[in-house]
């Protein structure tokens, strides 16, 4: 396996001011590897209850993503949130962690050998396990969120410390480095290991820093936001999957790969679950980036 | 007159959490006009008392800017503000409106021939008044705060469909056209009138509309904000500036305004008061402005 992605996969319970979806597929390592099929074939690592309906192993399978490292097990783990008019956040109503309590993350032989890991977010004890259990990563992308920060806050930092790249919302960058600004975040992340911090700000686009550059990419200006859950996941998933595909982390190429990774999560939220991303073509996705550089000329 | 802007001189006490000025020069004609004054040289309509500094007149006058439209009489205007850790928006602790409150805009009959006309922030009812004495003005660019939205919105609203260009801040956007969503807010700004409408998003940087395009431009990455007092009149100011110099509303022309206004307020923001605009250089707008161009290249 090239490239693997870690992270959840659950059935989600959604209310957002434009309706409310039951059931429906969710999870972090769903639509980051949705995302990174647009670009790549990954193996997911994630765990999944017997009562996850077939239909979504299928839908996985037909995007090119390997299973072989999804456990089997117990029930699946379930989200319910809701979003307030502003979209901005979601609210967590109900967690039921079911069979990822003892989810150990083991990987199969053959993702030991992955060179482009995607940590997505999950338990940073157990990002750190796949960590430990690759062979030779070449690049390895974390991604966090508001609640390792205030629950595991040490492990996360020590996550931190062994990857190449660490995305993270702007509201969790803050707290996270205790400070309002985020170049001073971005640099404080910066002297703890990564060579790349990229700094995700919802529609308000996602800065990148690195030791002596800065980009700064557009959010694409979308009328109707749906659902806004995997938006993140979906951002990390697609950098994965260009990253995996181009094998270069120089500055050029990881621009391109933010605009992408801008295009997919602006589609990710025209509709609720993975509905938009299991219909996505890589031709719509080319013709966003094209209009995320338009809207960028001066 | 080619050039002429309205709003308000004043002296500002400010606290931030990087310091405490008080009696220090300030008002939205103050920064406007001193931001313009890099690519023209404008007249001011707006009153001071006969307590004003003459240094600070001295300091217009040195700028290339006009004072003929300057009324003096009574106390200046005075206006306390606060700072939170977060910057993002200033908390008023008093106002005294001085010789403000029976203010009328007359303009001298040099200024009615005006082409270029900037309105600051002030009193929509000024505002209005100042556009029924123009002669044959080409571009008038209108600037508003939420003080405004909440208290006088019947004229702000017509005072926005005489306009070629809306300035707004997003907060303010939102308030006005009670949507959360910036593209929609937009579209209903546009509806009123304005060829043009930019909504302004602070460190985010702005968004610019017309009725076929779109633009993104970035916020100009600081480390280190003393003071955001004037940020949105200087970003006014030097978008009024350059298209009196440049004389065209196309495009091209329009987007490279915006990011001259963005550089030019990004300084405003190092220094307390008008301390950077006093001192700033055409030659380190311009820089900023490459570096602009720099860091949202893929």
């Amino acid at each position: 396996m090239d490239t693997i992605i870690i992270g959840t996969i659950g059935l989600d319970d959604i209310q957002t001011p434009f309706g409310t979806v039951k059931n429906v597929l969710g999870g972090s390592a769903t639509y980051a590897s949705l995302a990174a099929s647009l670009f790549t074939k990954p193996g997911i690592v994630a765990v999944a209850g017997d009562d996850f309906p077939k239909e979504h192993l299928e839908m996985f399978r037909k995007k090119g993503i390997d299973l072989e490292g999804l456990e089997k097990k117990g029930k699946t783990f379930r989200w319910q949130g809701k979003y307030e008019f502003d979209m901005n956040e979601a609210k967590t109503l109900k967690t039921d962690l079911n069979s990822l309590m003892d989810f150990k993350a083991k990987l199969p032989d053959k993702y030991k050998k992955a060179k482009y890991v995607f940590l997505g977010n999950i338990d940073p004890e157990l990002q750190m396990h796949v960590i430990k259990q690759l062979k030779n990563p070449e690049v390895i992308i974390l991604d966090t969120m508001n609640f390792w920060i205030s629950g595991k806050k040490e492990k996360l930092l020590e996550v931190i410390g062994k990857v190449n790249i660490l995305l993270i919302n702007d509201g969790e960058a803050r707290q996270l480095f205790r400070t309002t600004n985020l170049m001073k975040a971005a640099s404080q992340a910066l002297k703890l290991g990564p060579e790349i911090v990229i700094i995700k700000k919802g529609e308000h686009g996602s800065l990148m820093f690195t030791k002596d550059a800065h980009f700064n990419a557009p959010g694409y200006p979308l009328e109707d936001v749906k659902d806004p859950t995997g938006c993140g996941d979906s951002f990390g998933g697609t950098l994965m999957g260009y990253i995996a595909k181009t094998k270069s982390l120089d500055q050029k190429n990881i621009r391109k790969g933010i605009v992408y990774a801008s295009s997919v999560a602006s589609f990710n939220a025209e509709d609720f679950s993975t509905k938009k991303l299991e219909g996505l073509k890589i031709r719509d996705v080319q013709s966003r980036f094209e209009q995320l550089r338009e809207i960028r000329e001066f």
